[in-house]
């Protein structure tokens, strides 16, 4: 594999401009393999040479950029947070909810959503850093989502102007998360129909 | 400290009946260990020695008990759900979910609790034993309490007959759980008031 700069000491970082530029395809071949050991092995568990073994890169090149096994993690979550959910649009509340729940169910099924998010959480107990970026992450992604949703339909007239936001979220995600993630149950016929119906009573829908 | 039984190899178990009685005392020492070890350090990094050292006991009293780290979490949790929860019984459904949703807040909210439950969790992911462990708990506390509010609240005629016991526990709890274990924010002003109506009003009340 080619030498990323032109040496890996102190020396290489005053190298002239360009010199040292770090590859992308690298960088996203670390990003993937981060997944891909979170999965595996846990956080916990994880080595930065299990990730470099795992991206056919040397060491260094992880090191390189970033400088701990918790600033890796933060990084690749924080990016996918930053991509996010587009917010659903049918022109009902009940619709929205219900595609919602259908989006987020196929994401928390999904194998490694299944394994890595219980992981950092676990983590996230014992890391005051972690829970900070997981915290911000999922206020980006599903938080953005569902005020969204709620303020749609207080523009319909389908929810008064003094909905609760937070709670909102905590209904419309709450729910599913502990049926598929905590009690790791599967969904049985008509769950999801039965559910966006509750949440839009809850909600206080009229 | 004193020995148990007349030696530690295999010569010890064929010994006359009595001879070997495992030491209430050092059980209970093990079993409070291992919910200290487990919020210090997690399930992960946990080990049979750590355990052992907190509860000032030998190894060997360790795996004369339990024959490995997973069964013996195994052991501590079935315990605690077996233990269970008081279902309240305040004569209406809003007050008995209100009086839920105050009790689990309590619970979820204490340190021991919002350690180990994520941790567990997470390993979880990765082994169906301790998986199938914790859902029969879960079921055995939650599900237990939670059925005996929806039915008495079926009785009282305050919610119909057809009521989903199994989506009225995730509704139940699952808002709860999400704020407080995996957002790992706090509980606003109003906010268990606020759920308690949202979710009598989910469940379908008349």
């Amino acid at each position: 594999m080619a030498k990323e700069g032109s040496g890996s000491g102190p020396a290489a970082r005053r190298a002239p401009a360009g010199a040292a530029v770090l590859r992308e395809d690298k960088t996203e071949a670390i990003r993937a393999a981060v997944f891909e050991e979170l999965a595996a092995v846990g956080f916990a568990r994880m080595s930065i040479e299990g990730i470099a073994r795992r991206a056919g890169v040397g060491k260094t090149a992880v090191y390189r950029r970033w400088r701990s096994k918790l600033h890796l993690v933060l990084d690749v979550v924080s990016a996918v947070a930053a991509a996010g959910l587009p917010a659903p649009d049918t022109g009902s509340l009940r619709g929205d909810v219900r595609m919602l729940l259908e989006v987020a169910a196929r994401a928390l099924k999904h194998p490694m959503a299944s394994q890595i998010i219980p992981d950092l959480l676990a983590e996230a107990a014992r890391s005051p850093e972690l829970a900070q970026a997981l915290k911000t992450a999922l206020h980006d992604s599903q938080q953005g989502v569902a005020a969204a949703v709620v303020a749609r339909a207080v523009e319909r007239g389908e929810l008064p102007q003094d909905v609760d936001a937070h709670l909102a979220l905590d209904l419309l995600t709450g729910p599913l998360y502990w049926r598929l993630l905590v009690v790791r149950d599967g969904l049985p016929k008509g769950y999801l129909d039965a559910l966006s119906g509750s949440v839009v009573a809850a909600l206080g829908a009229e």
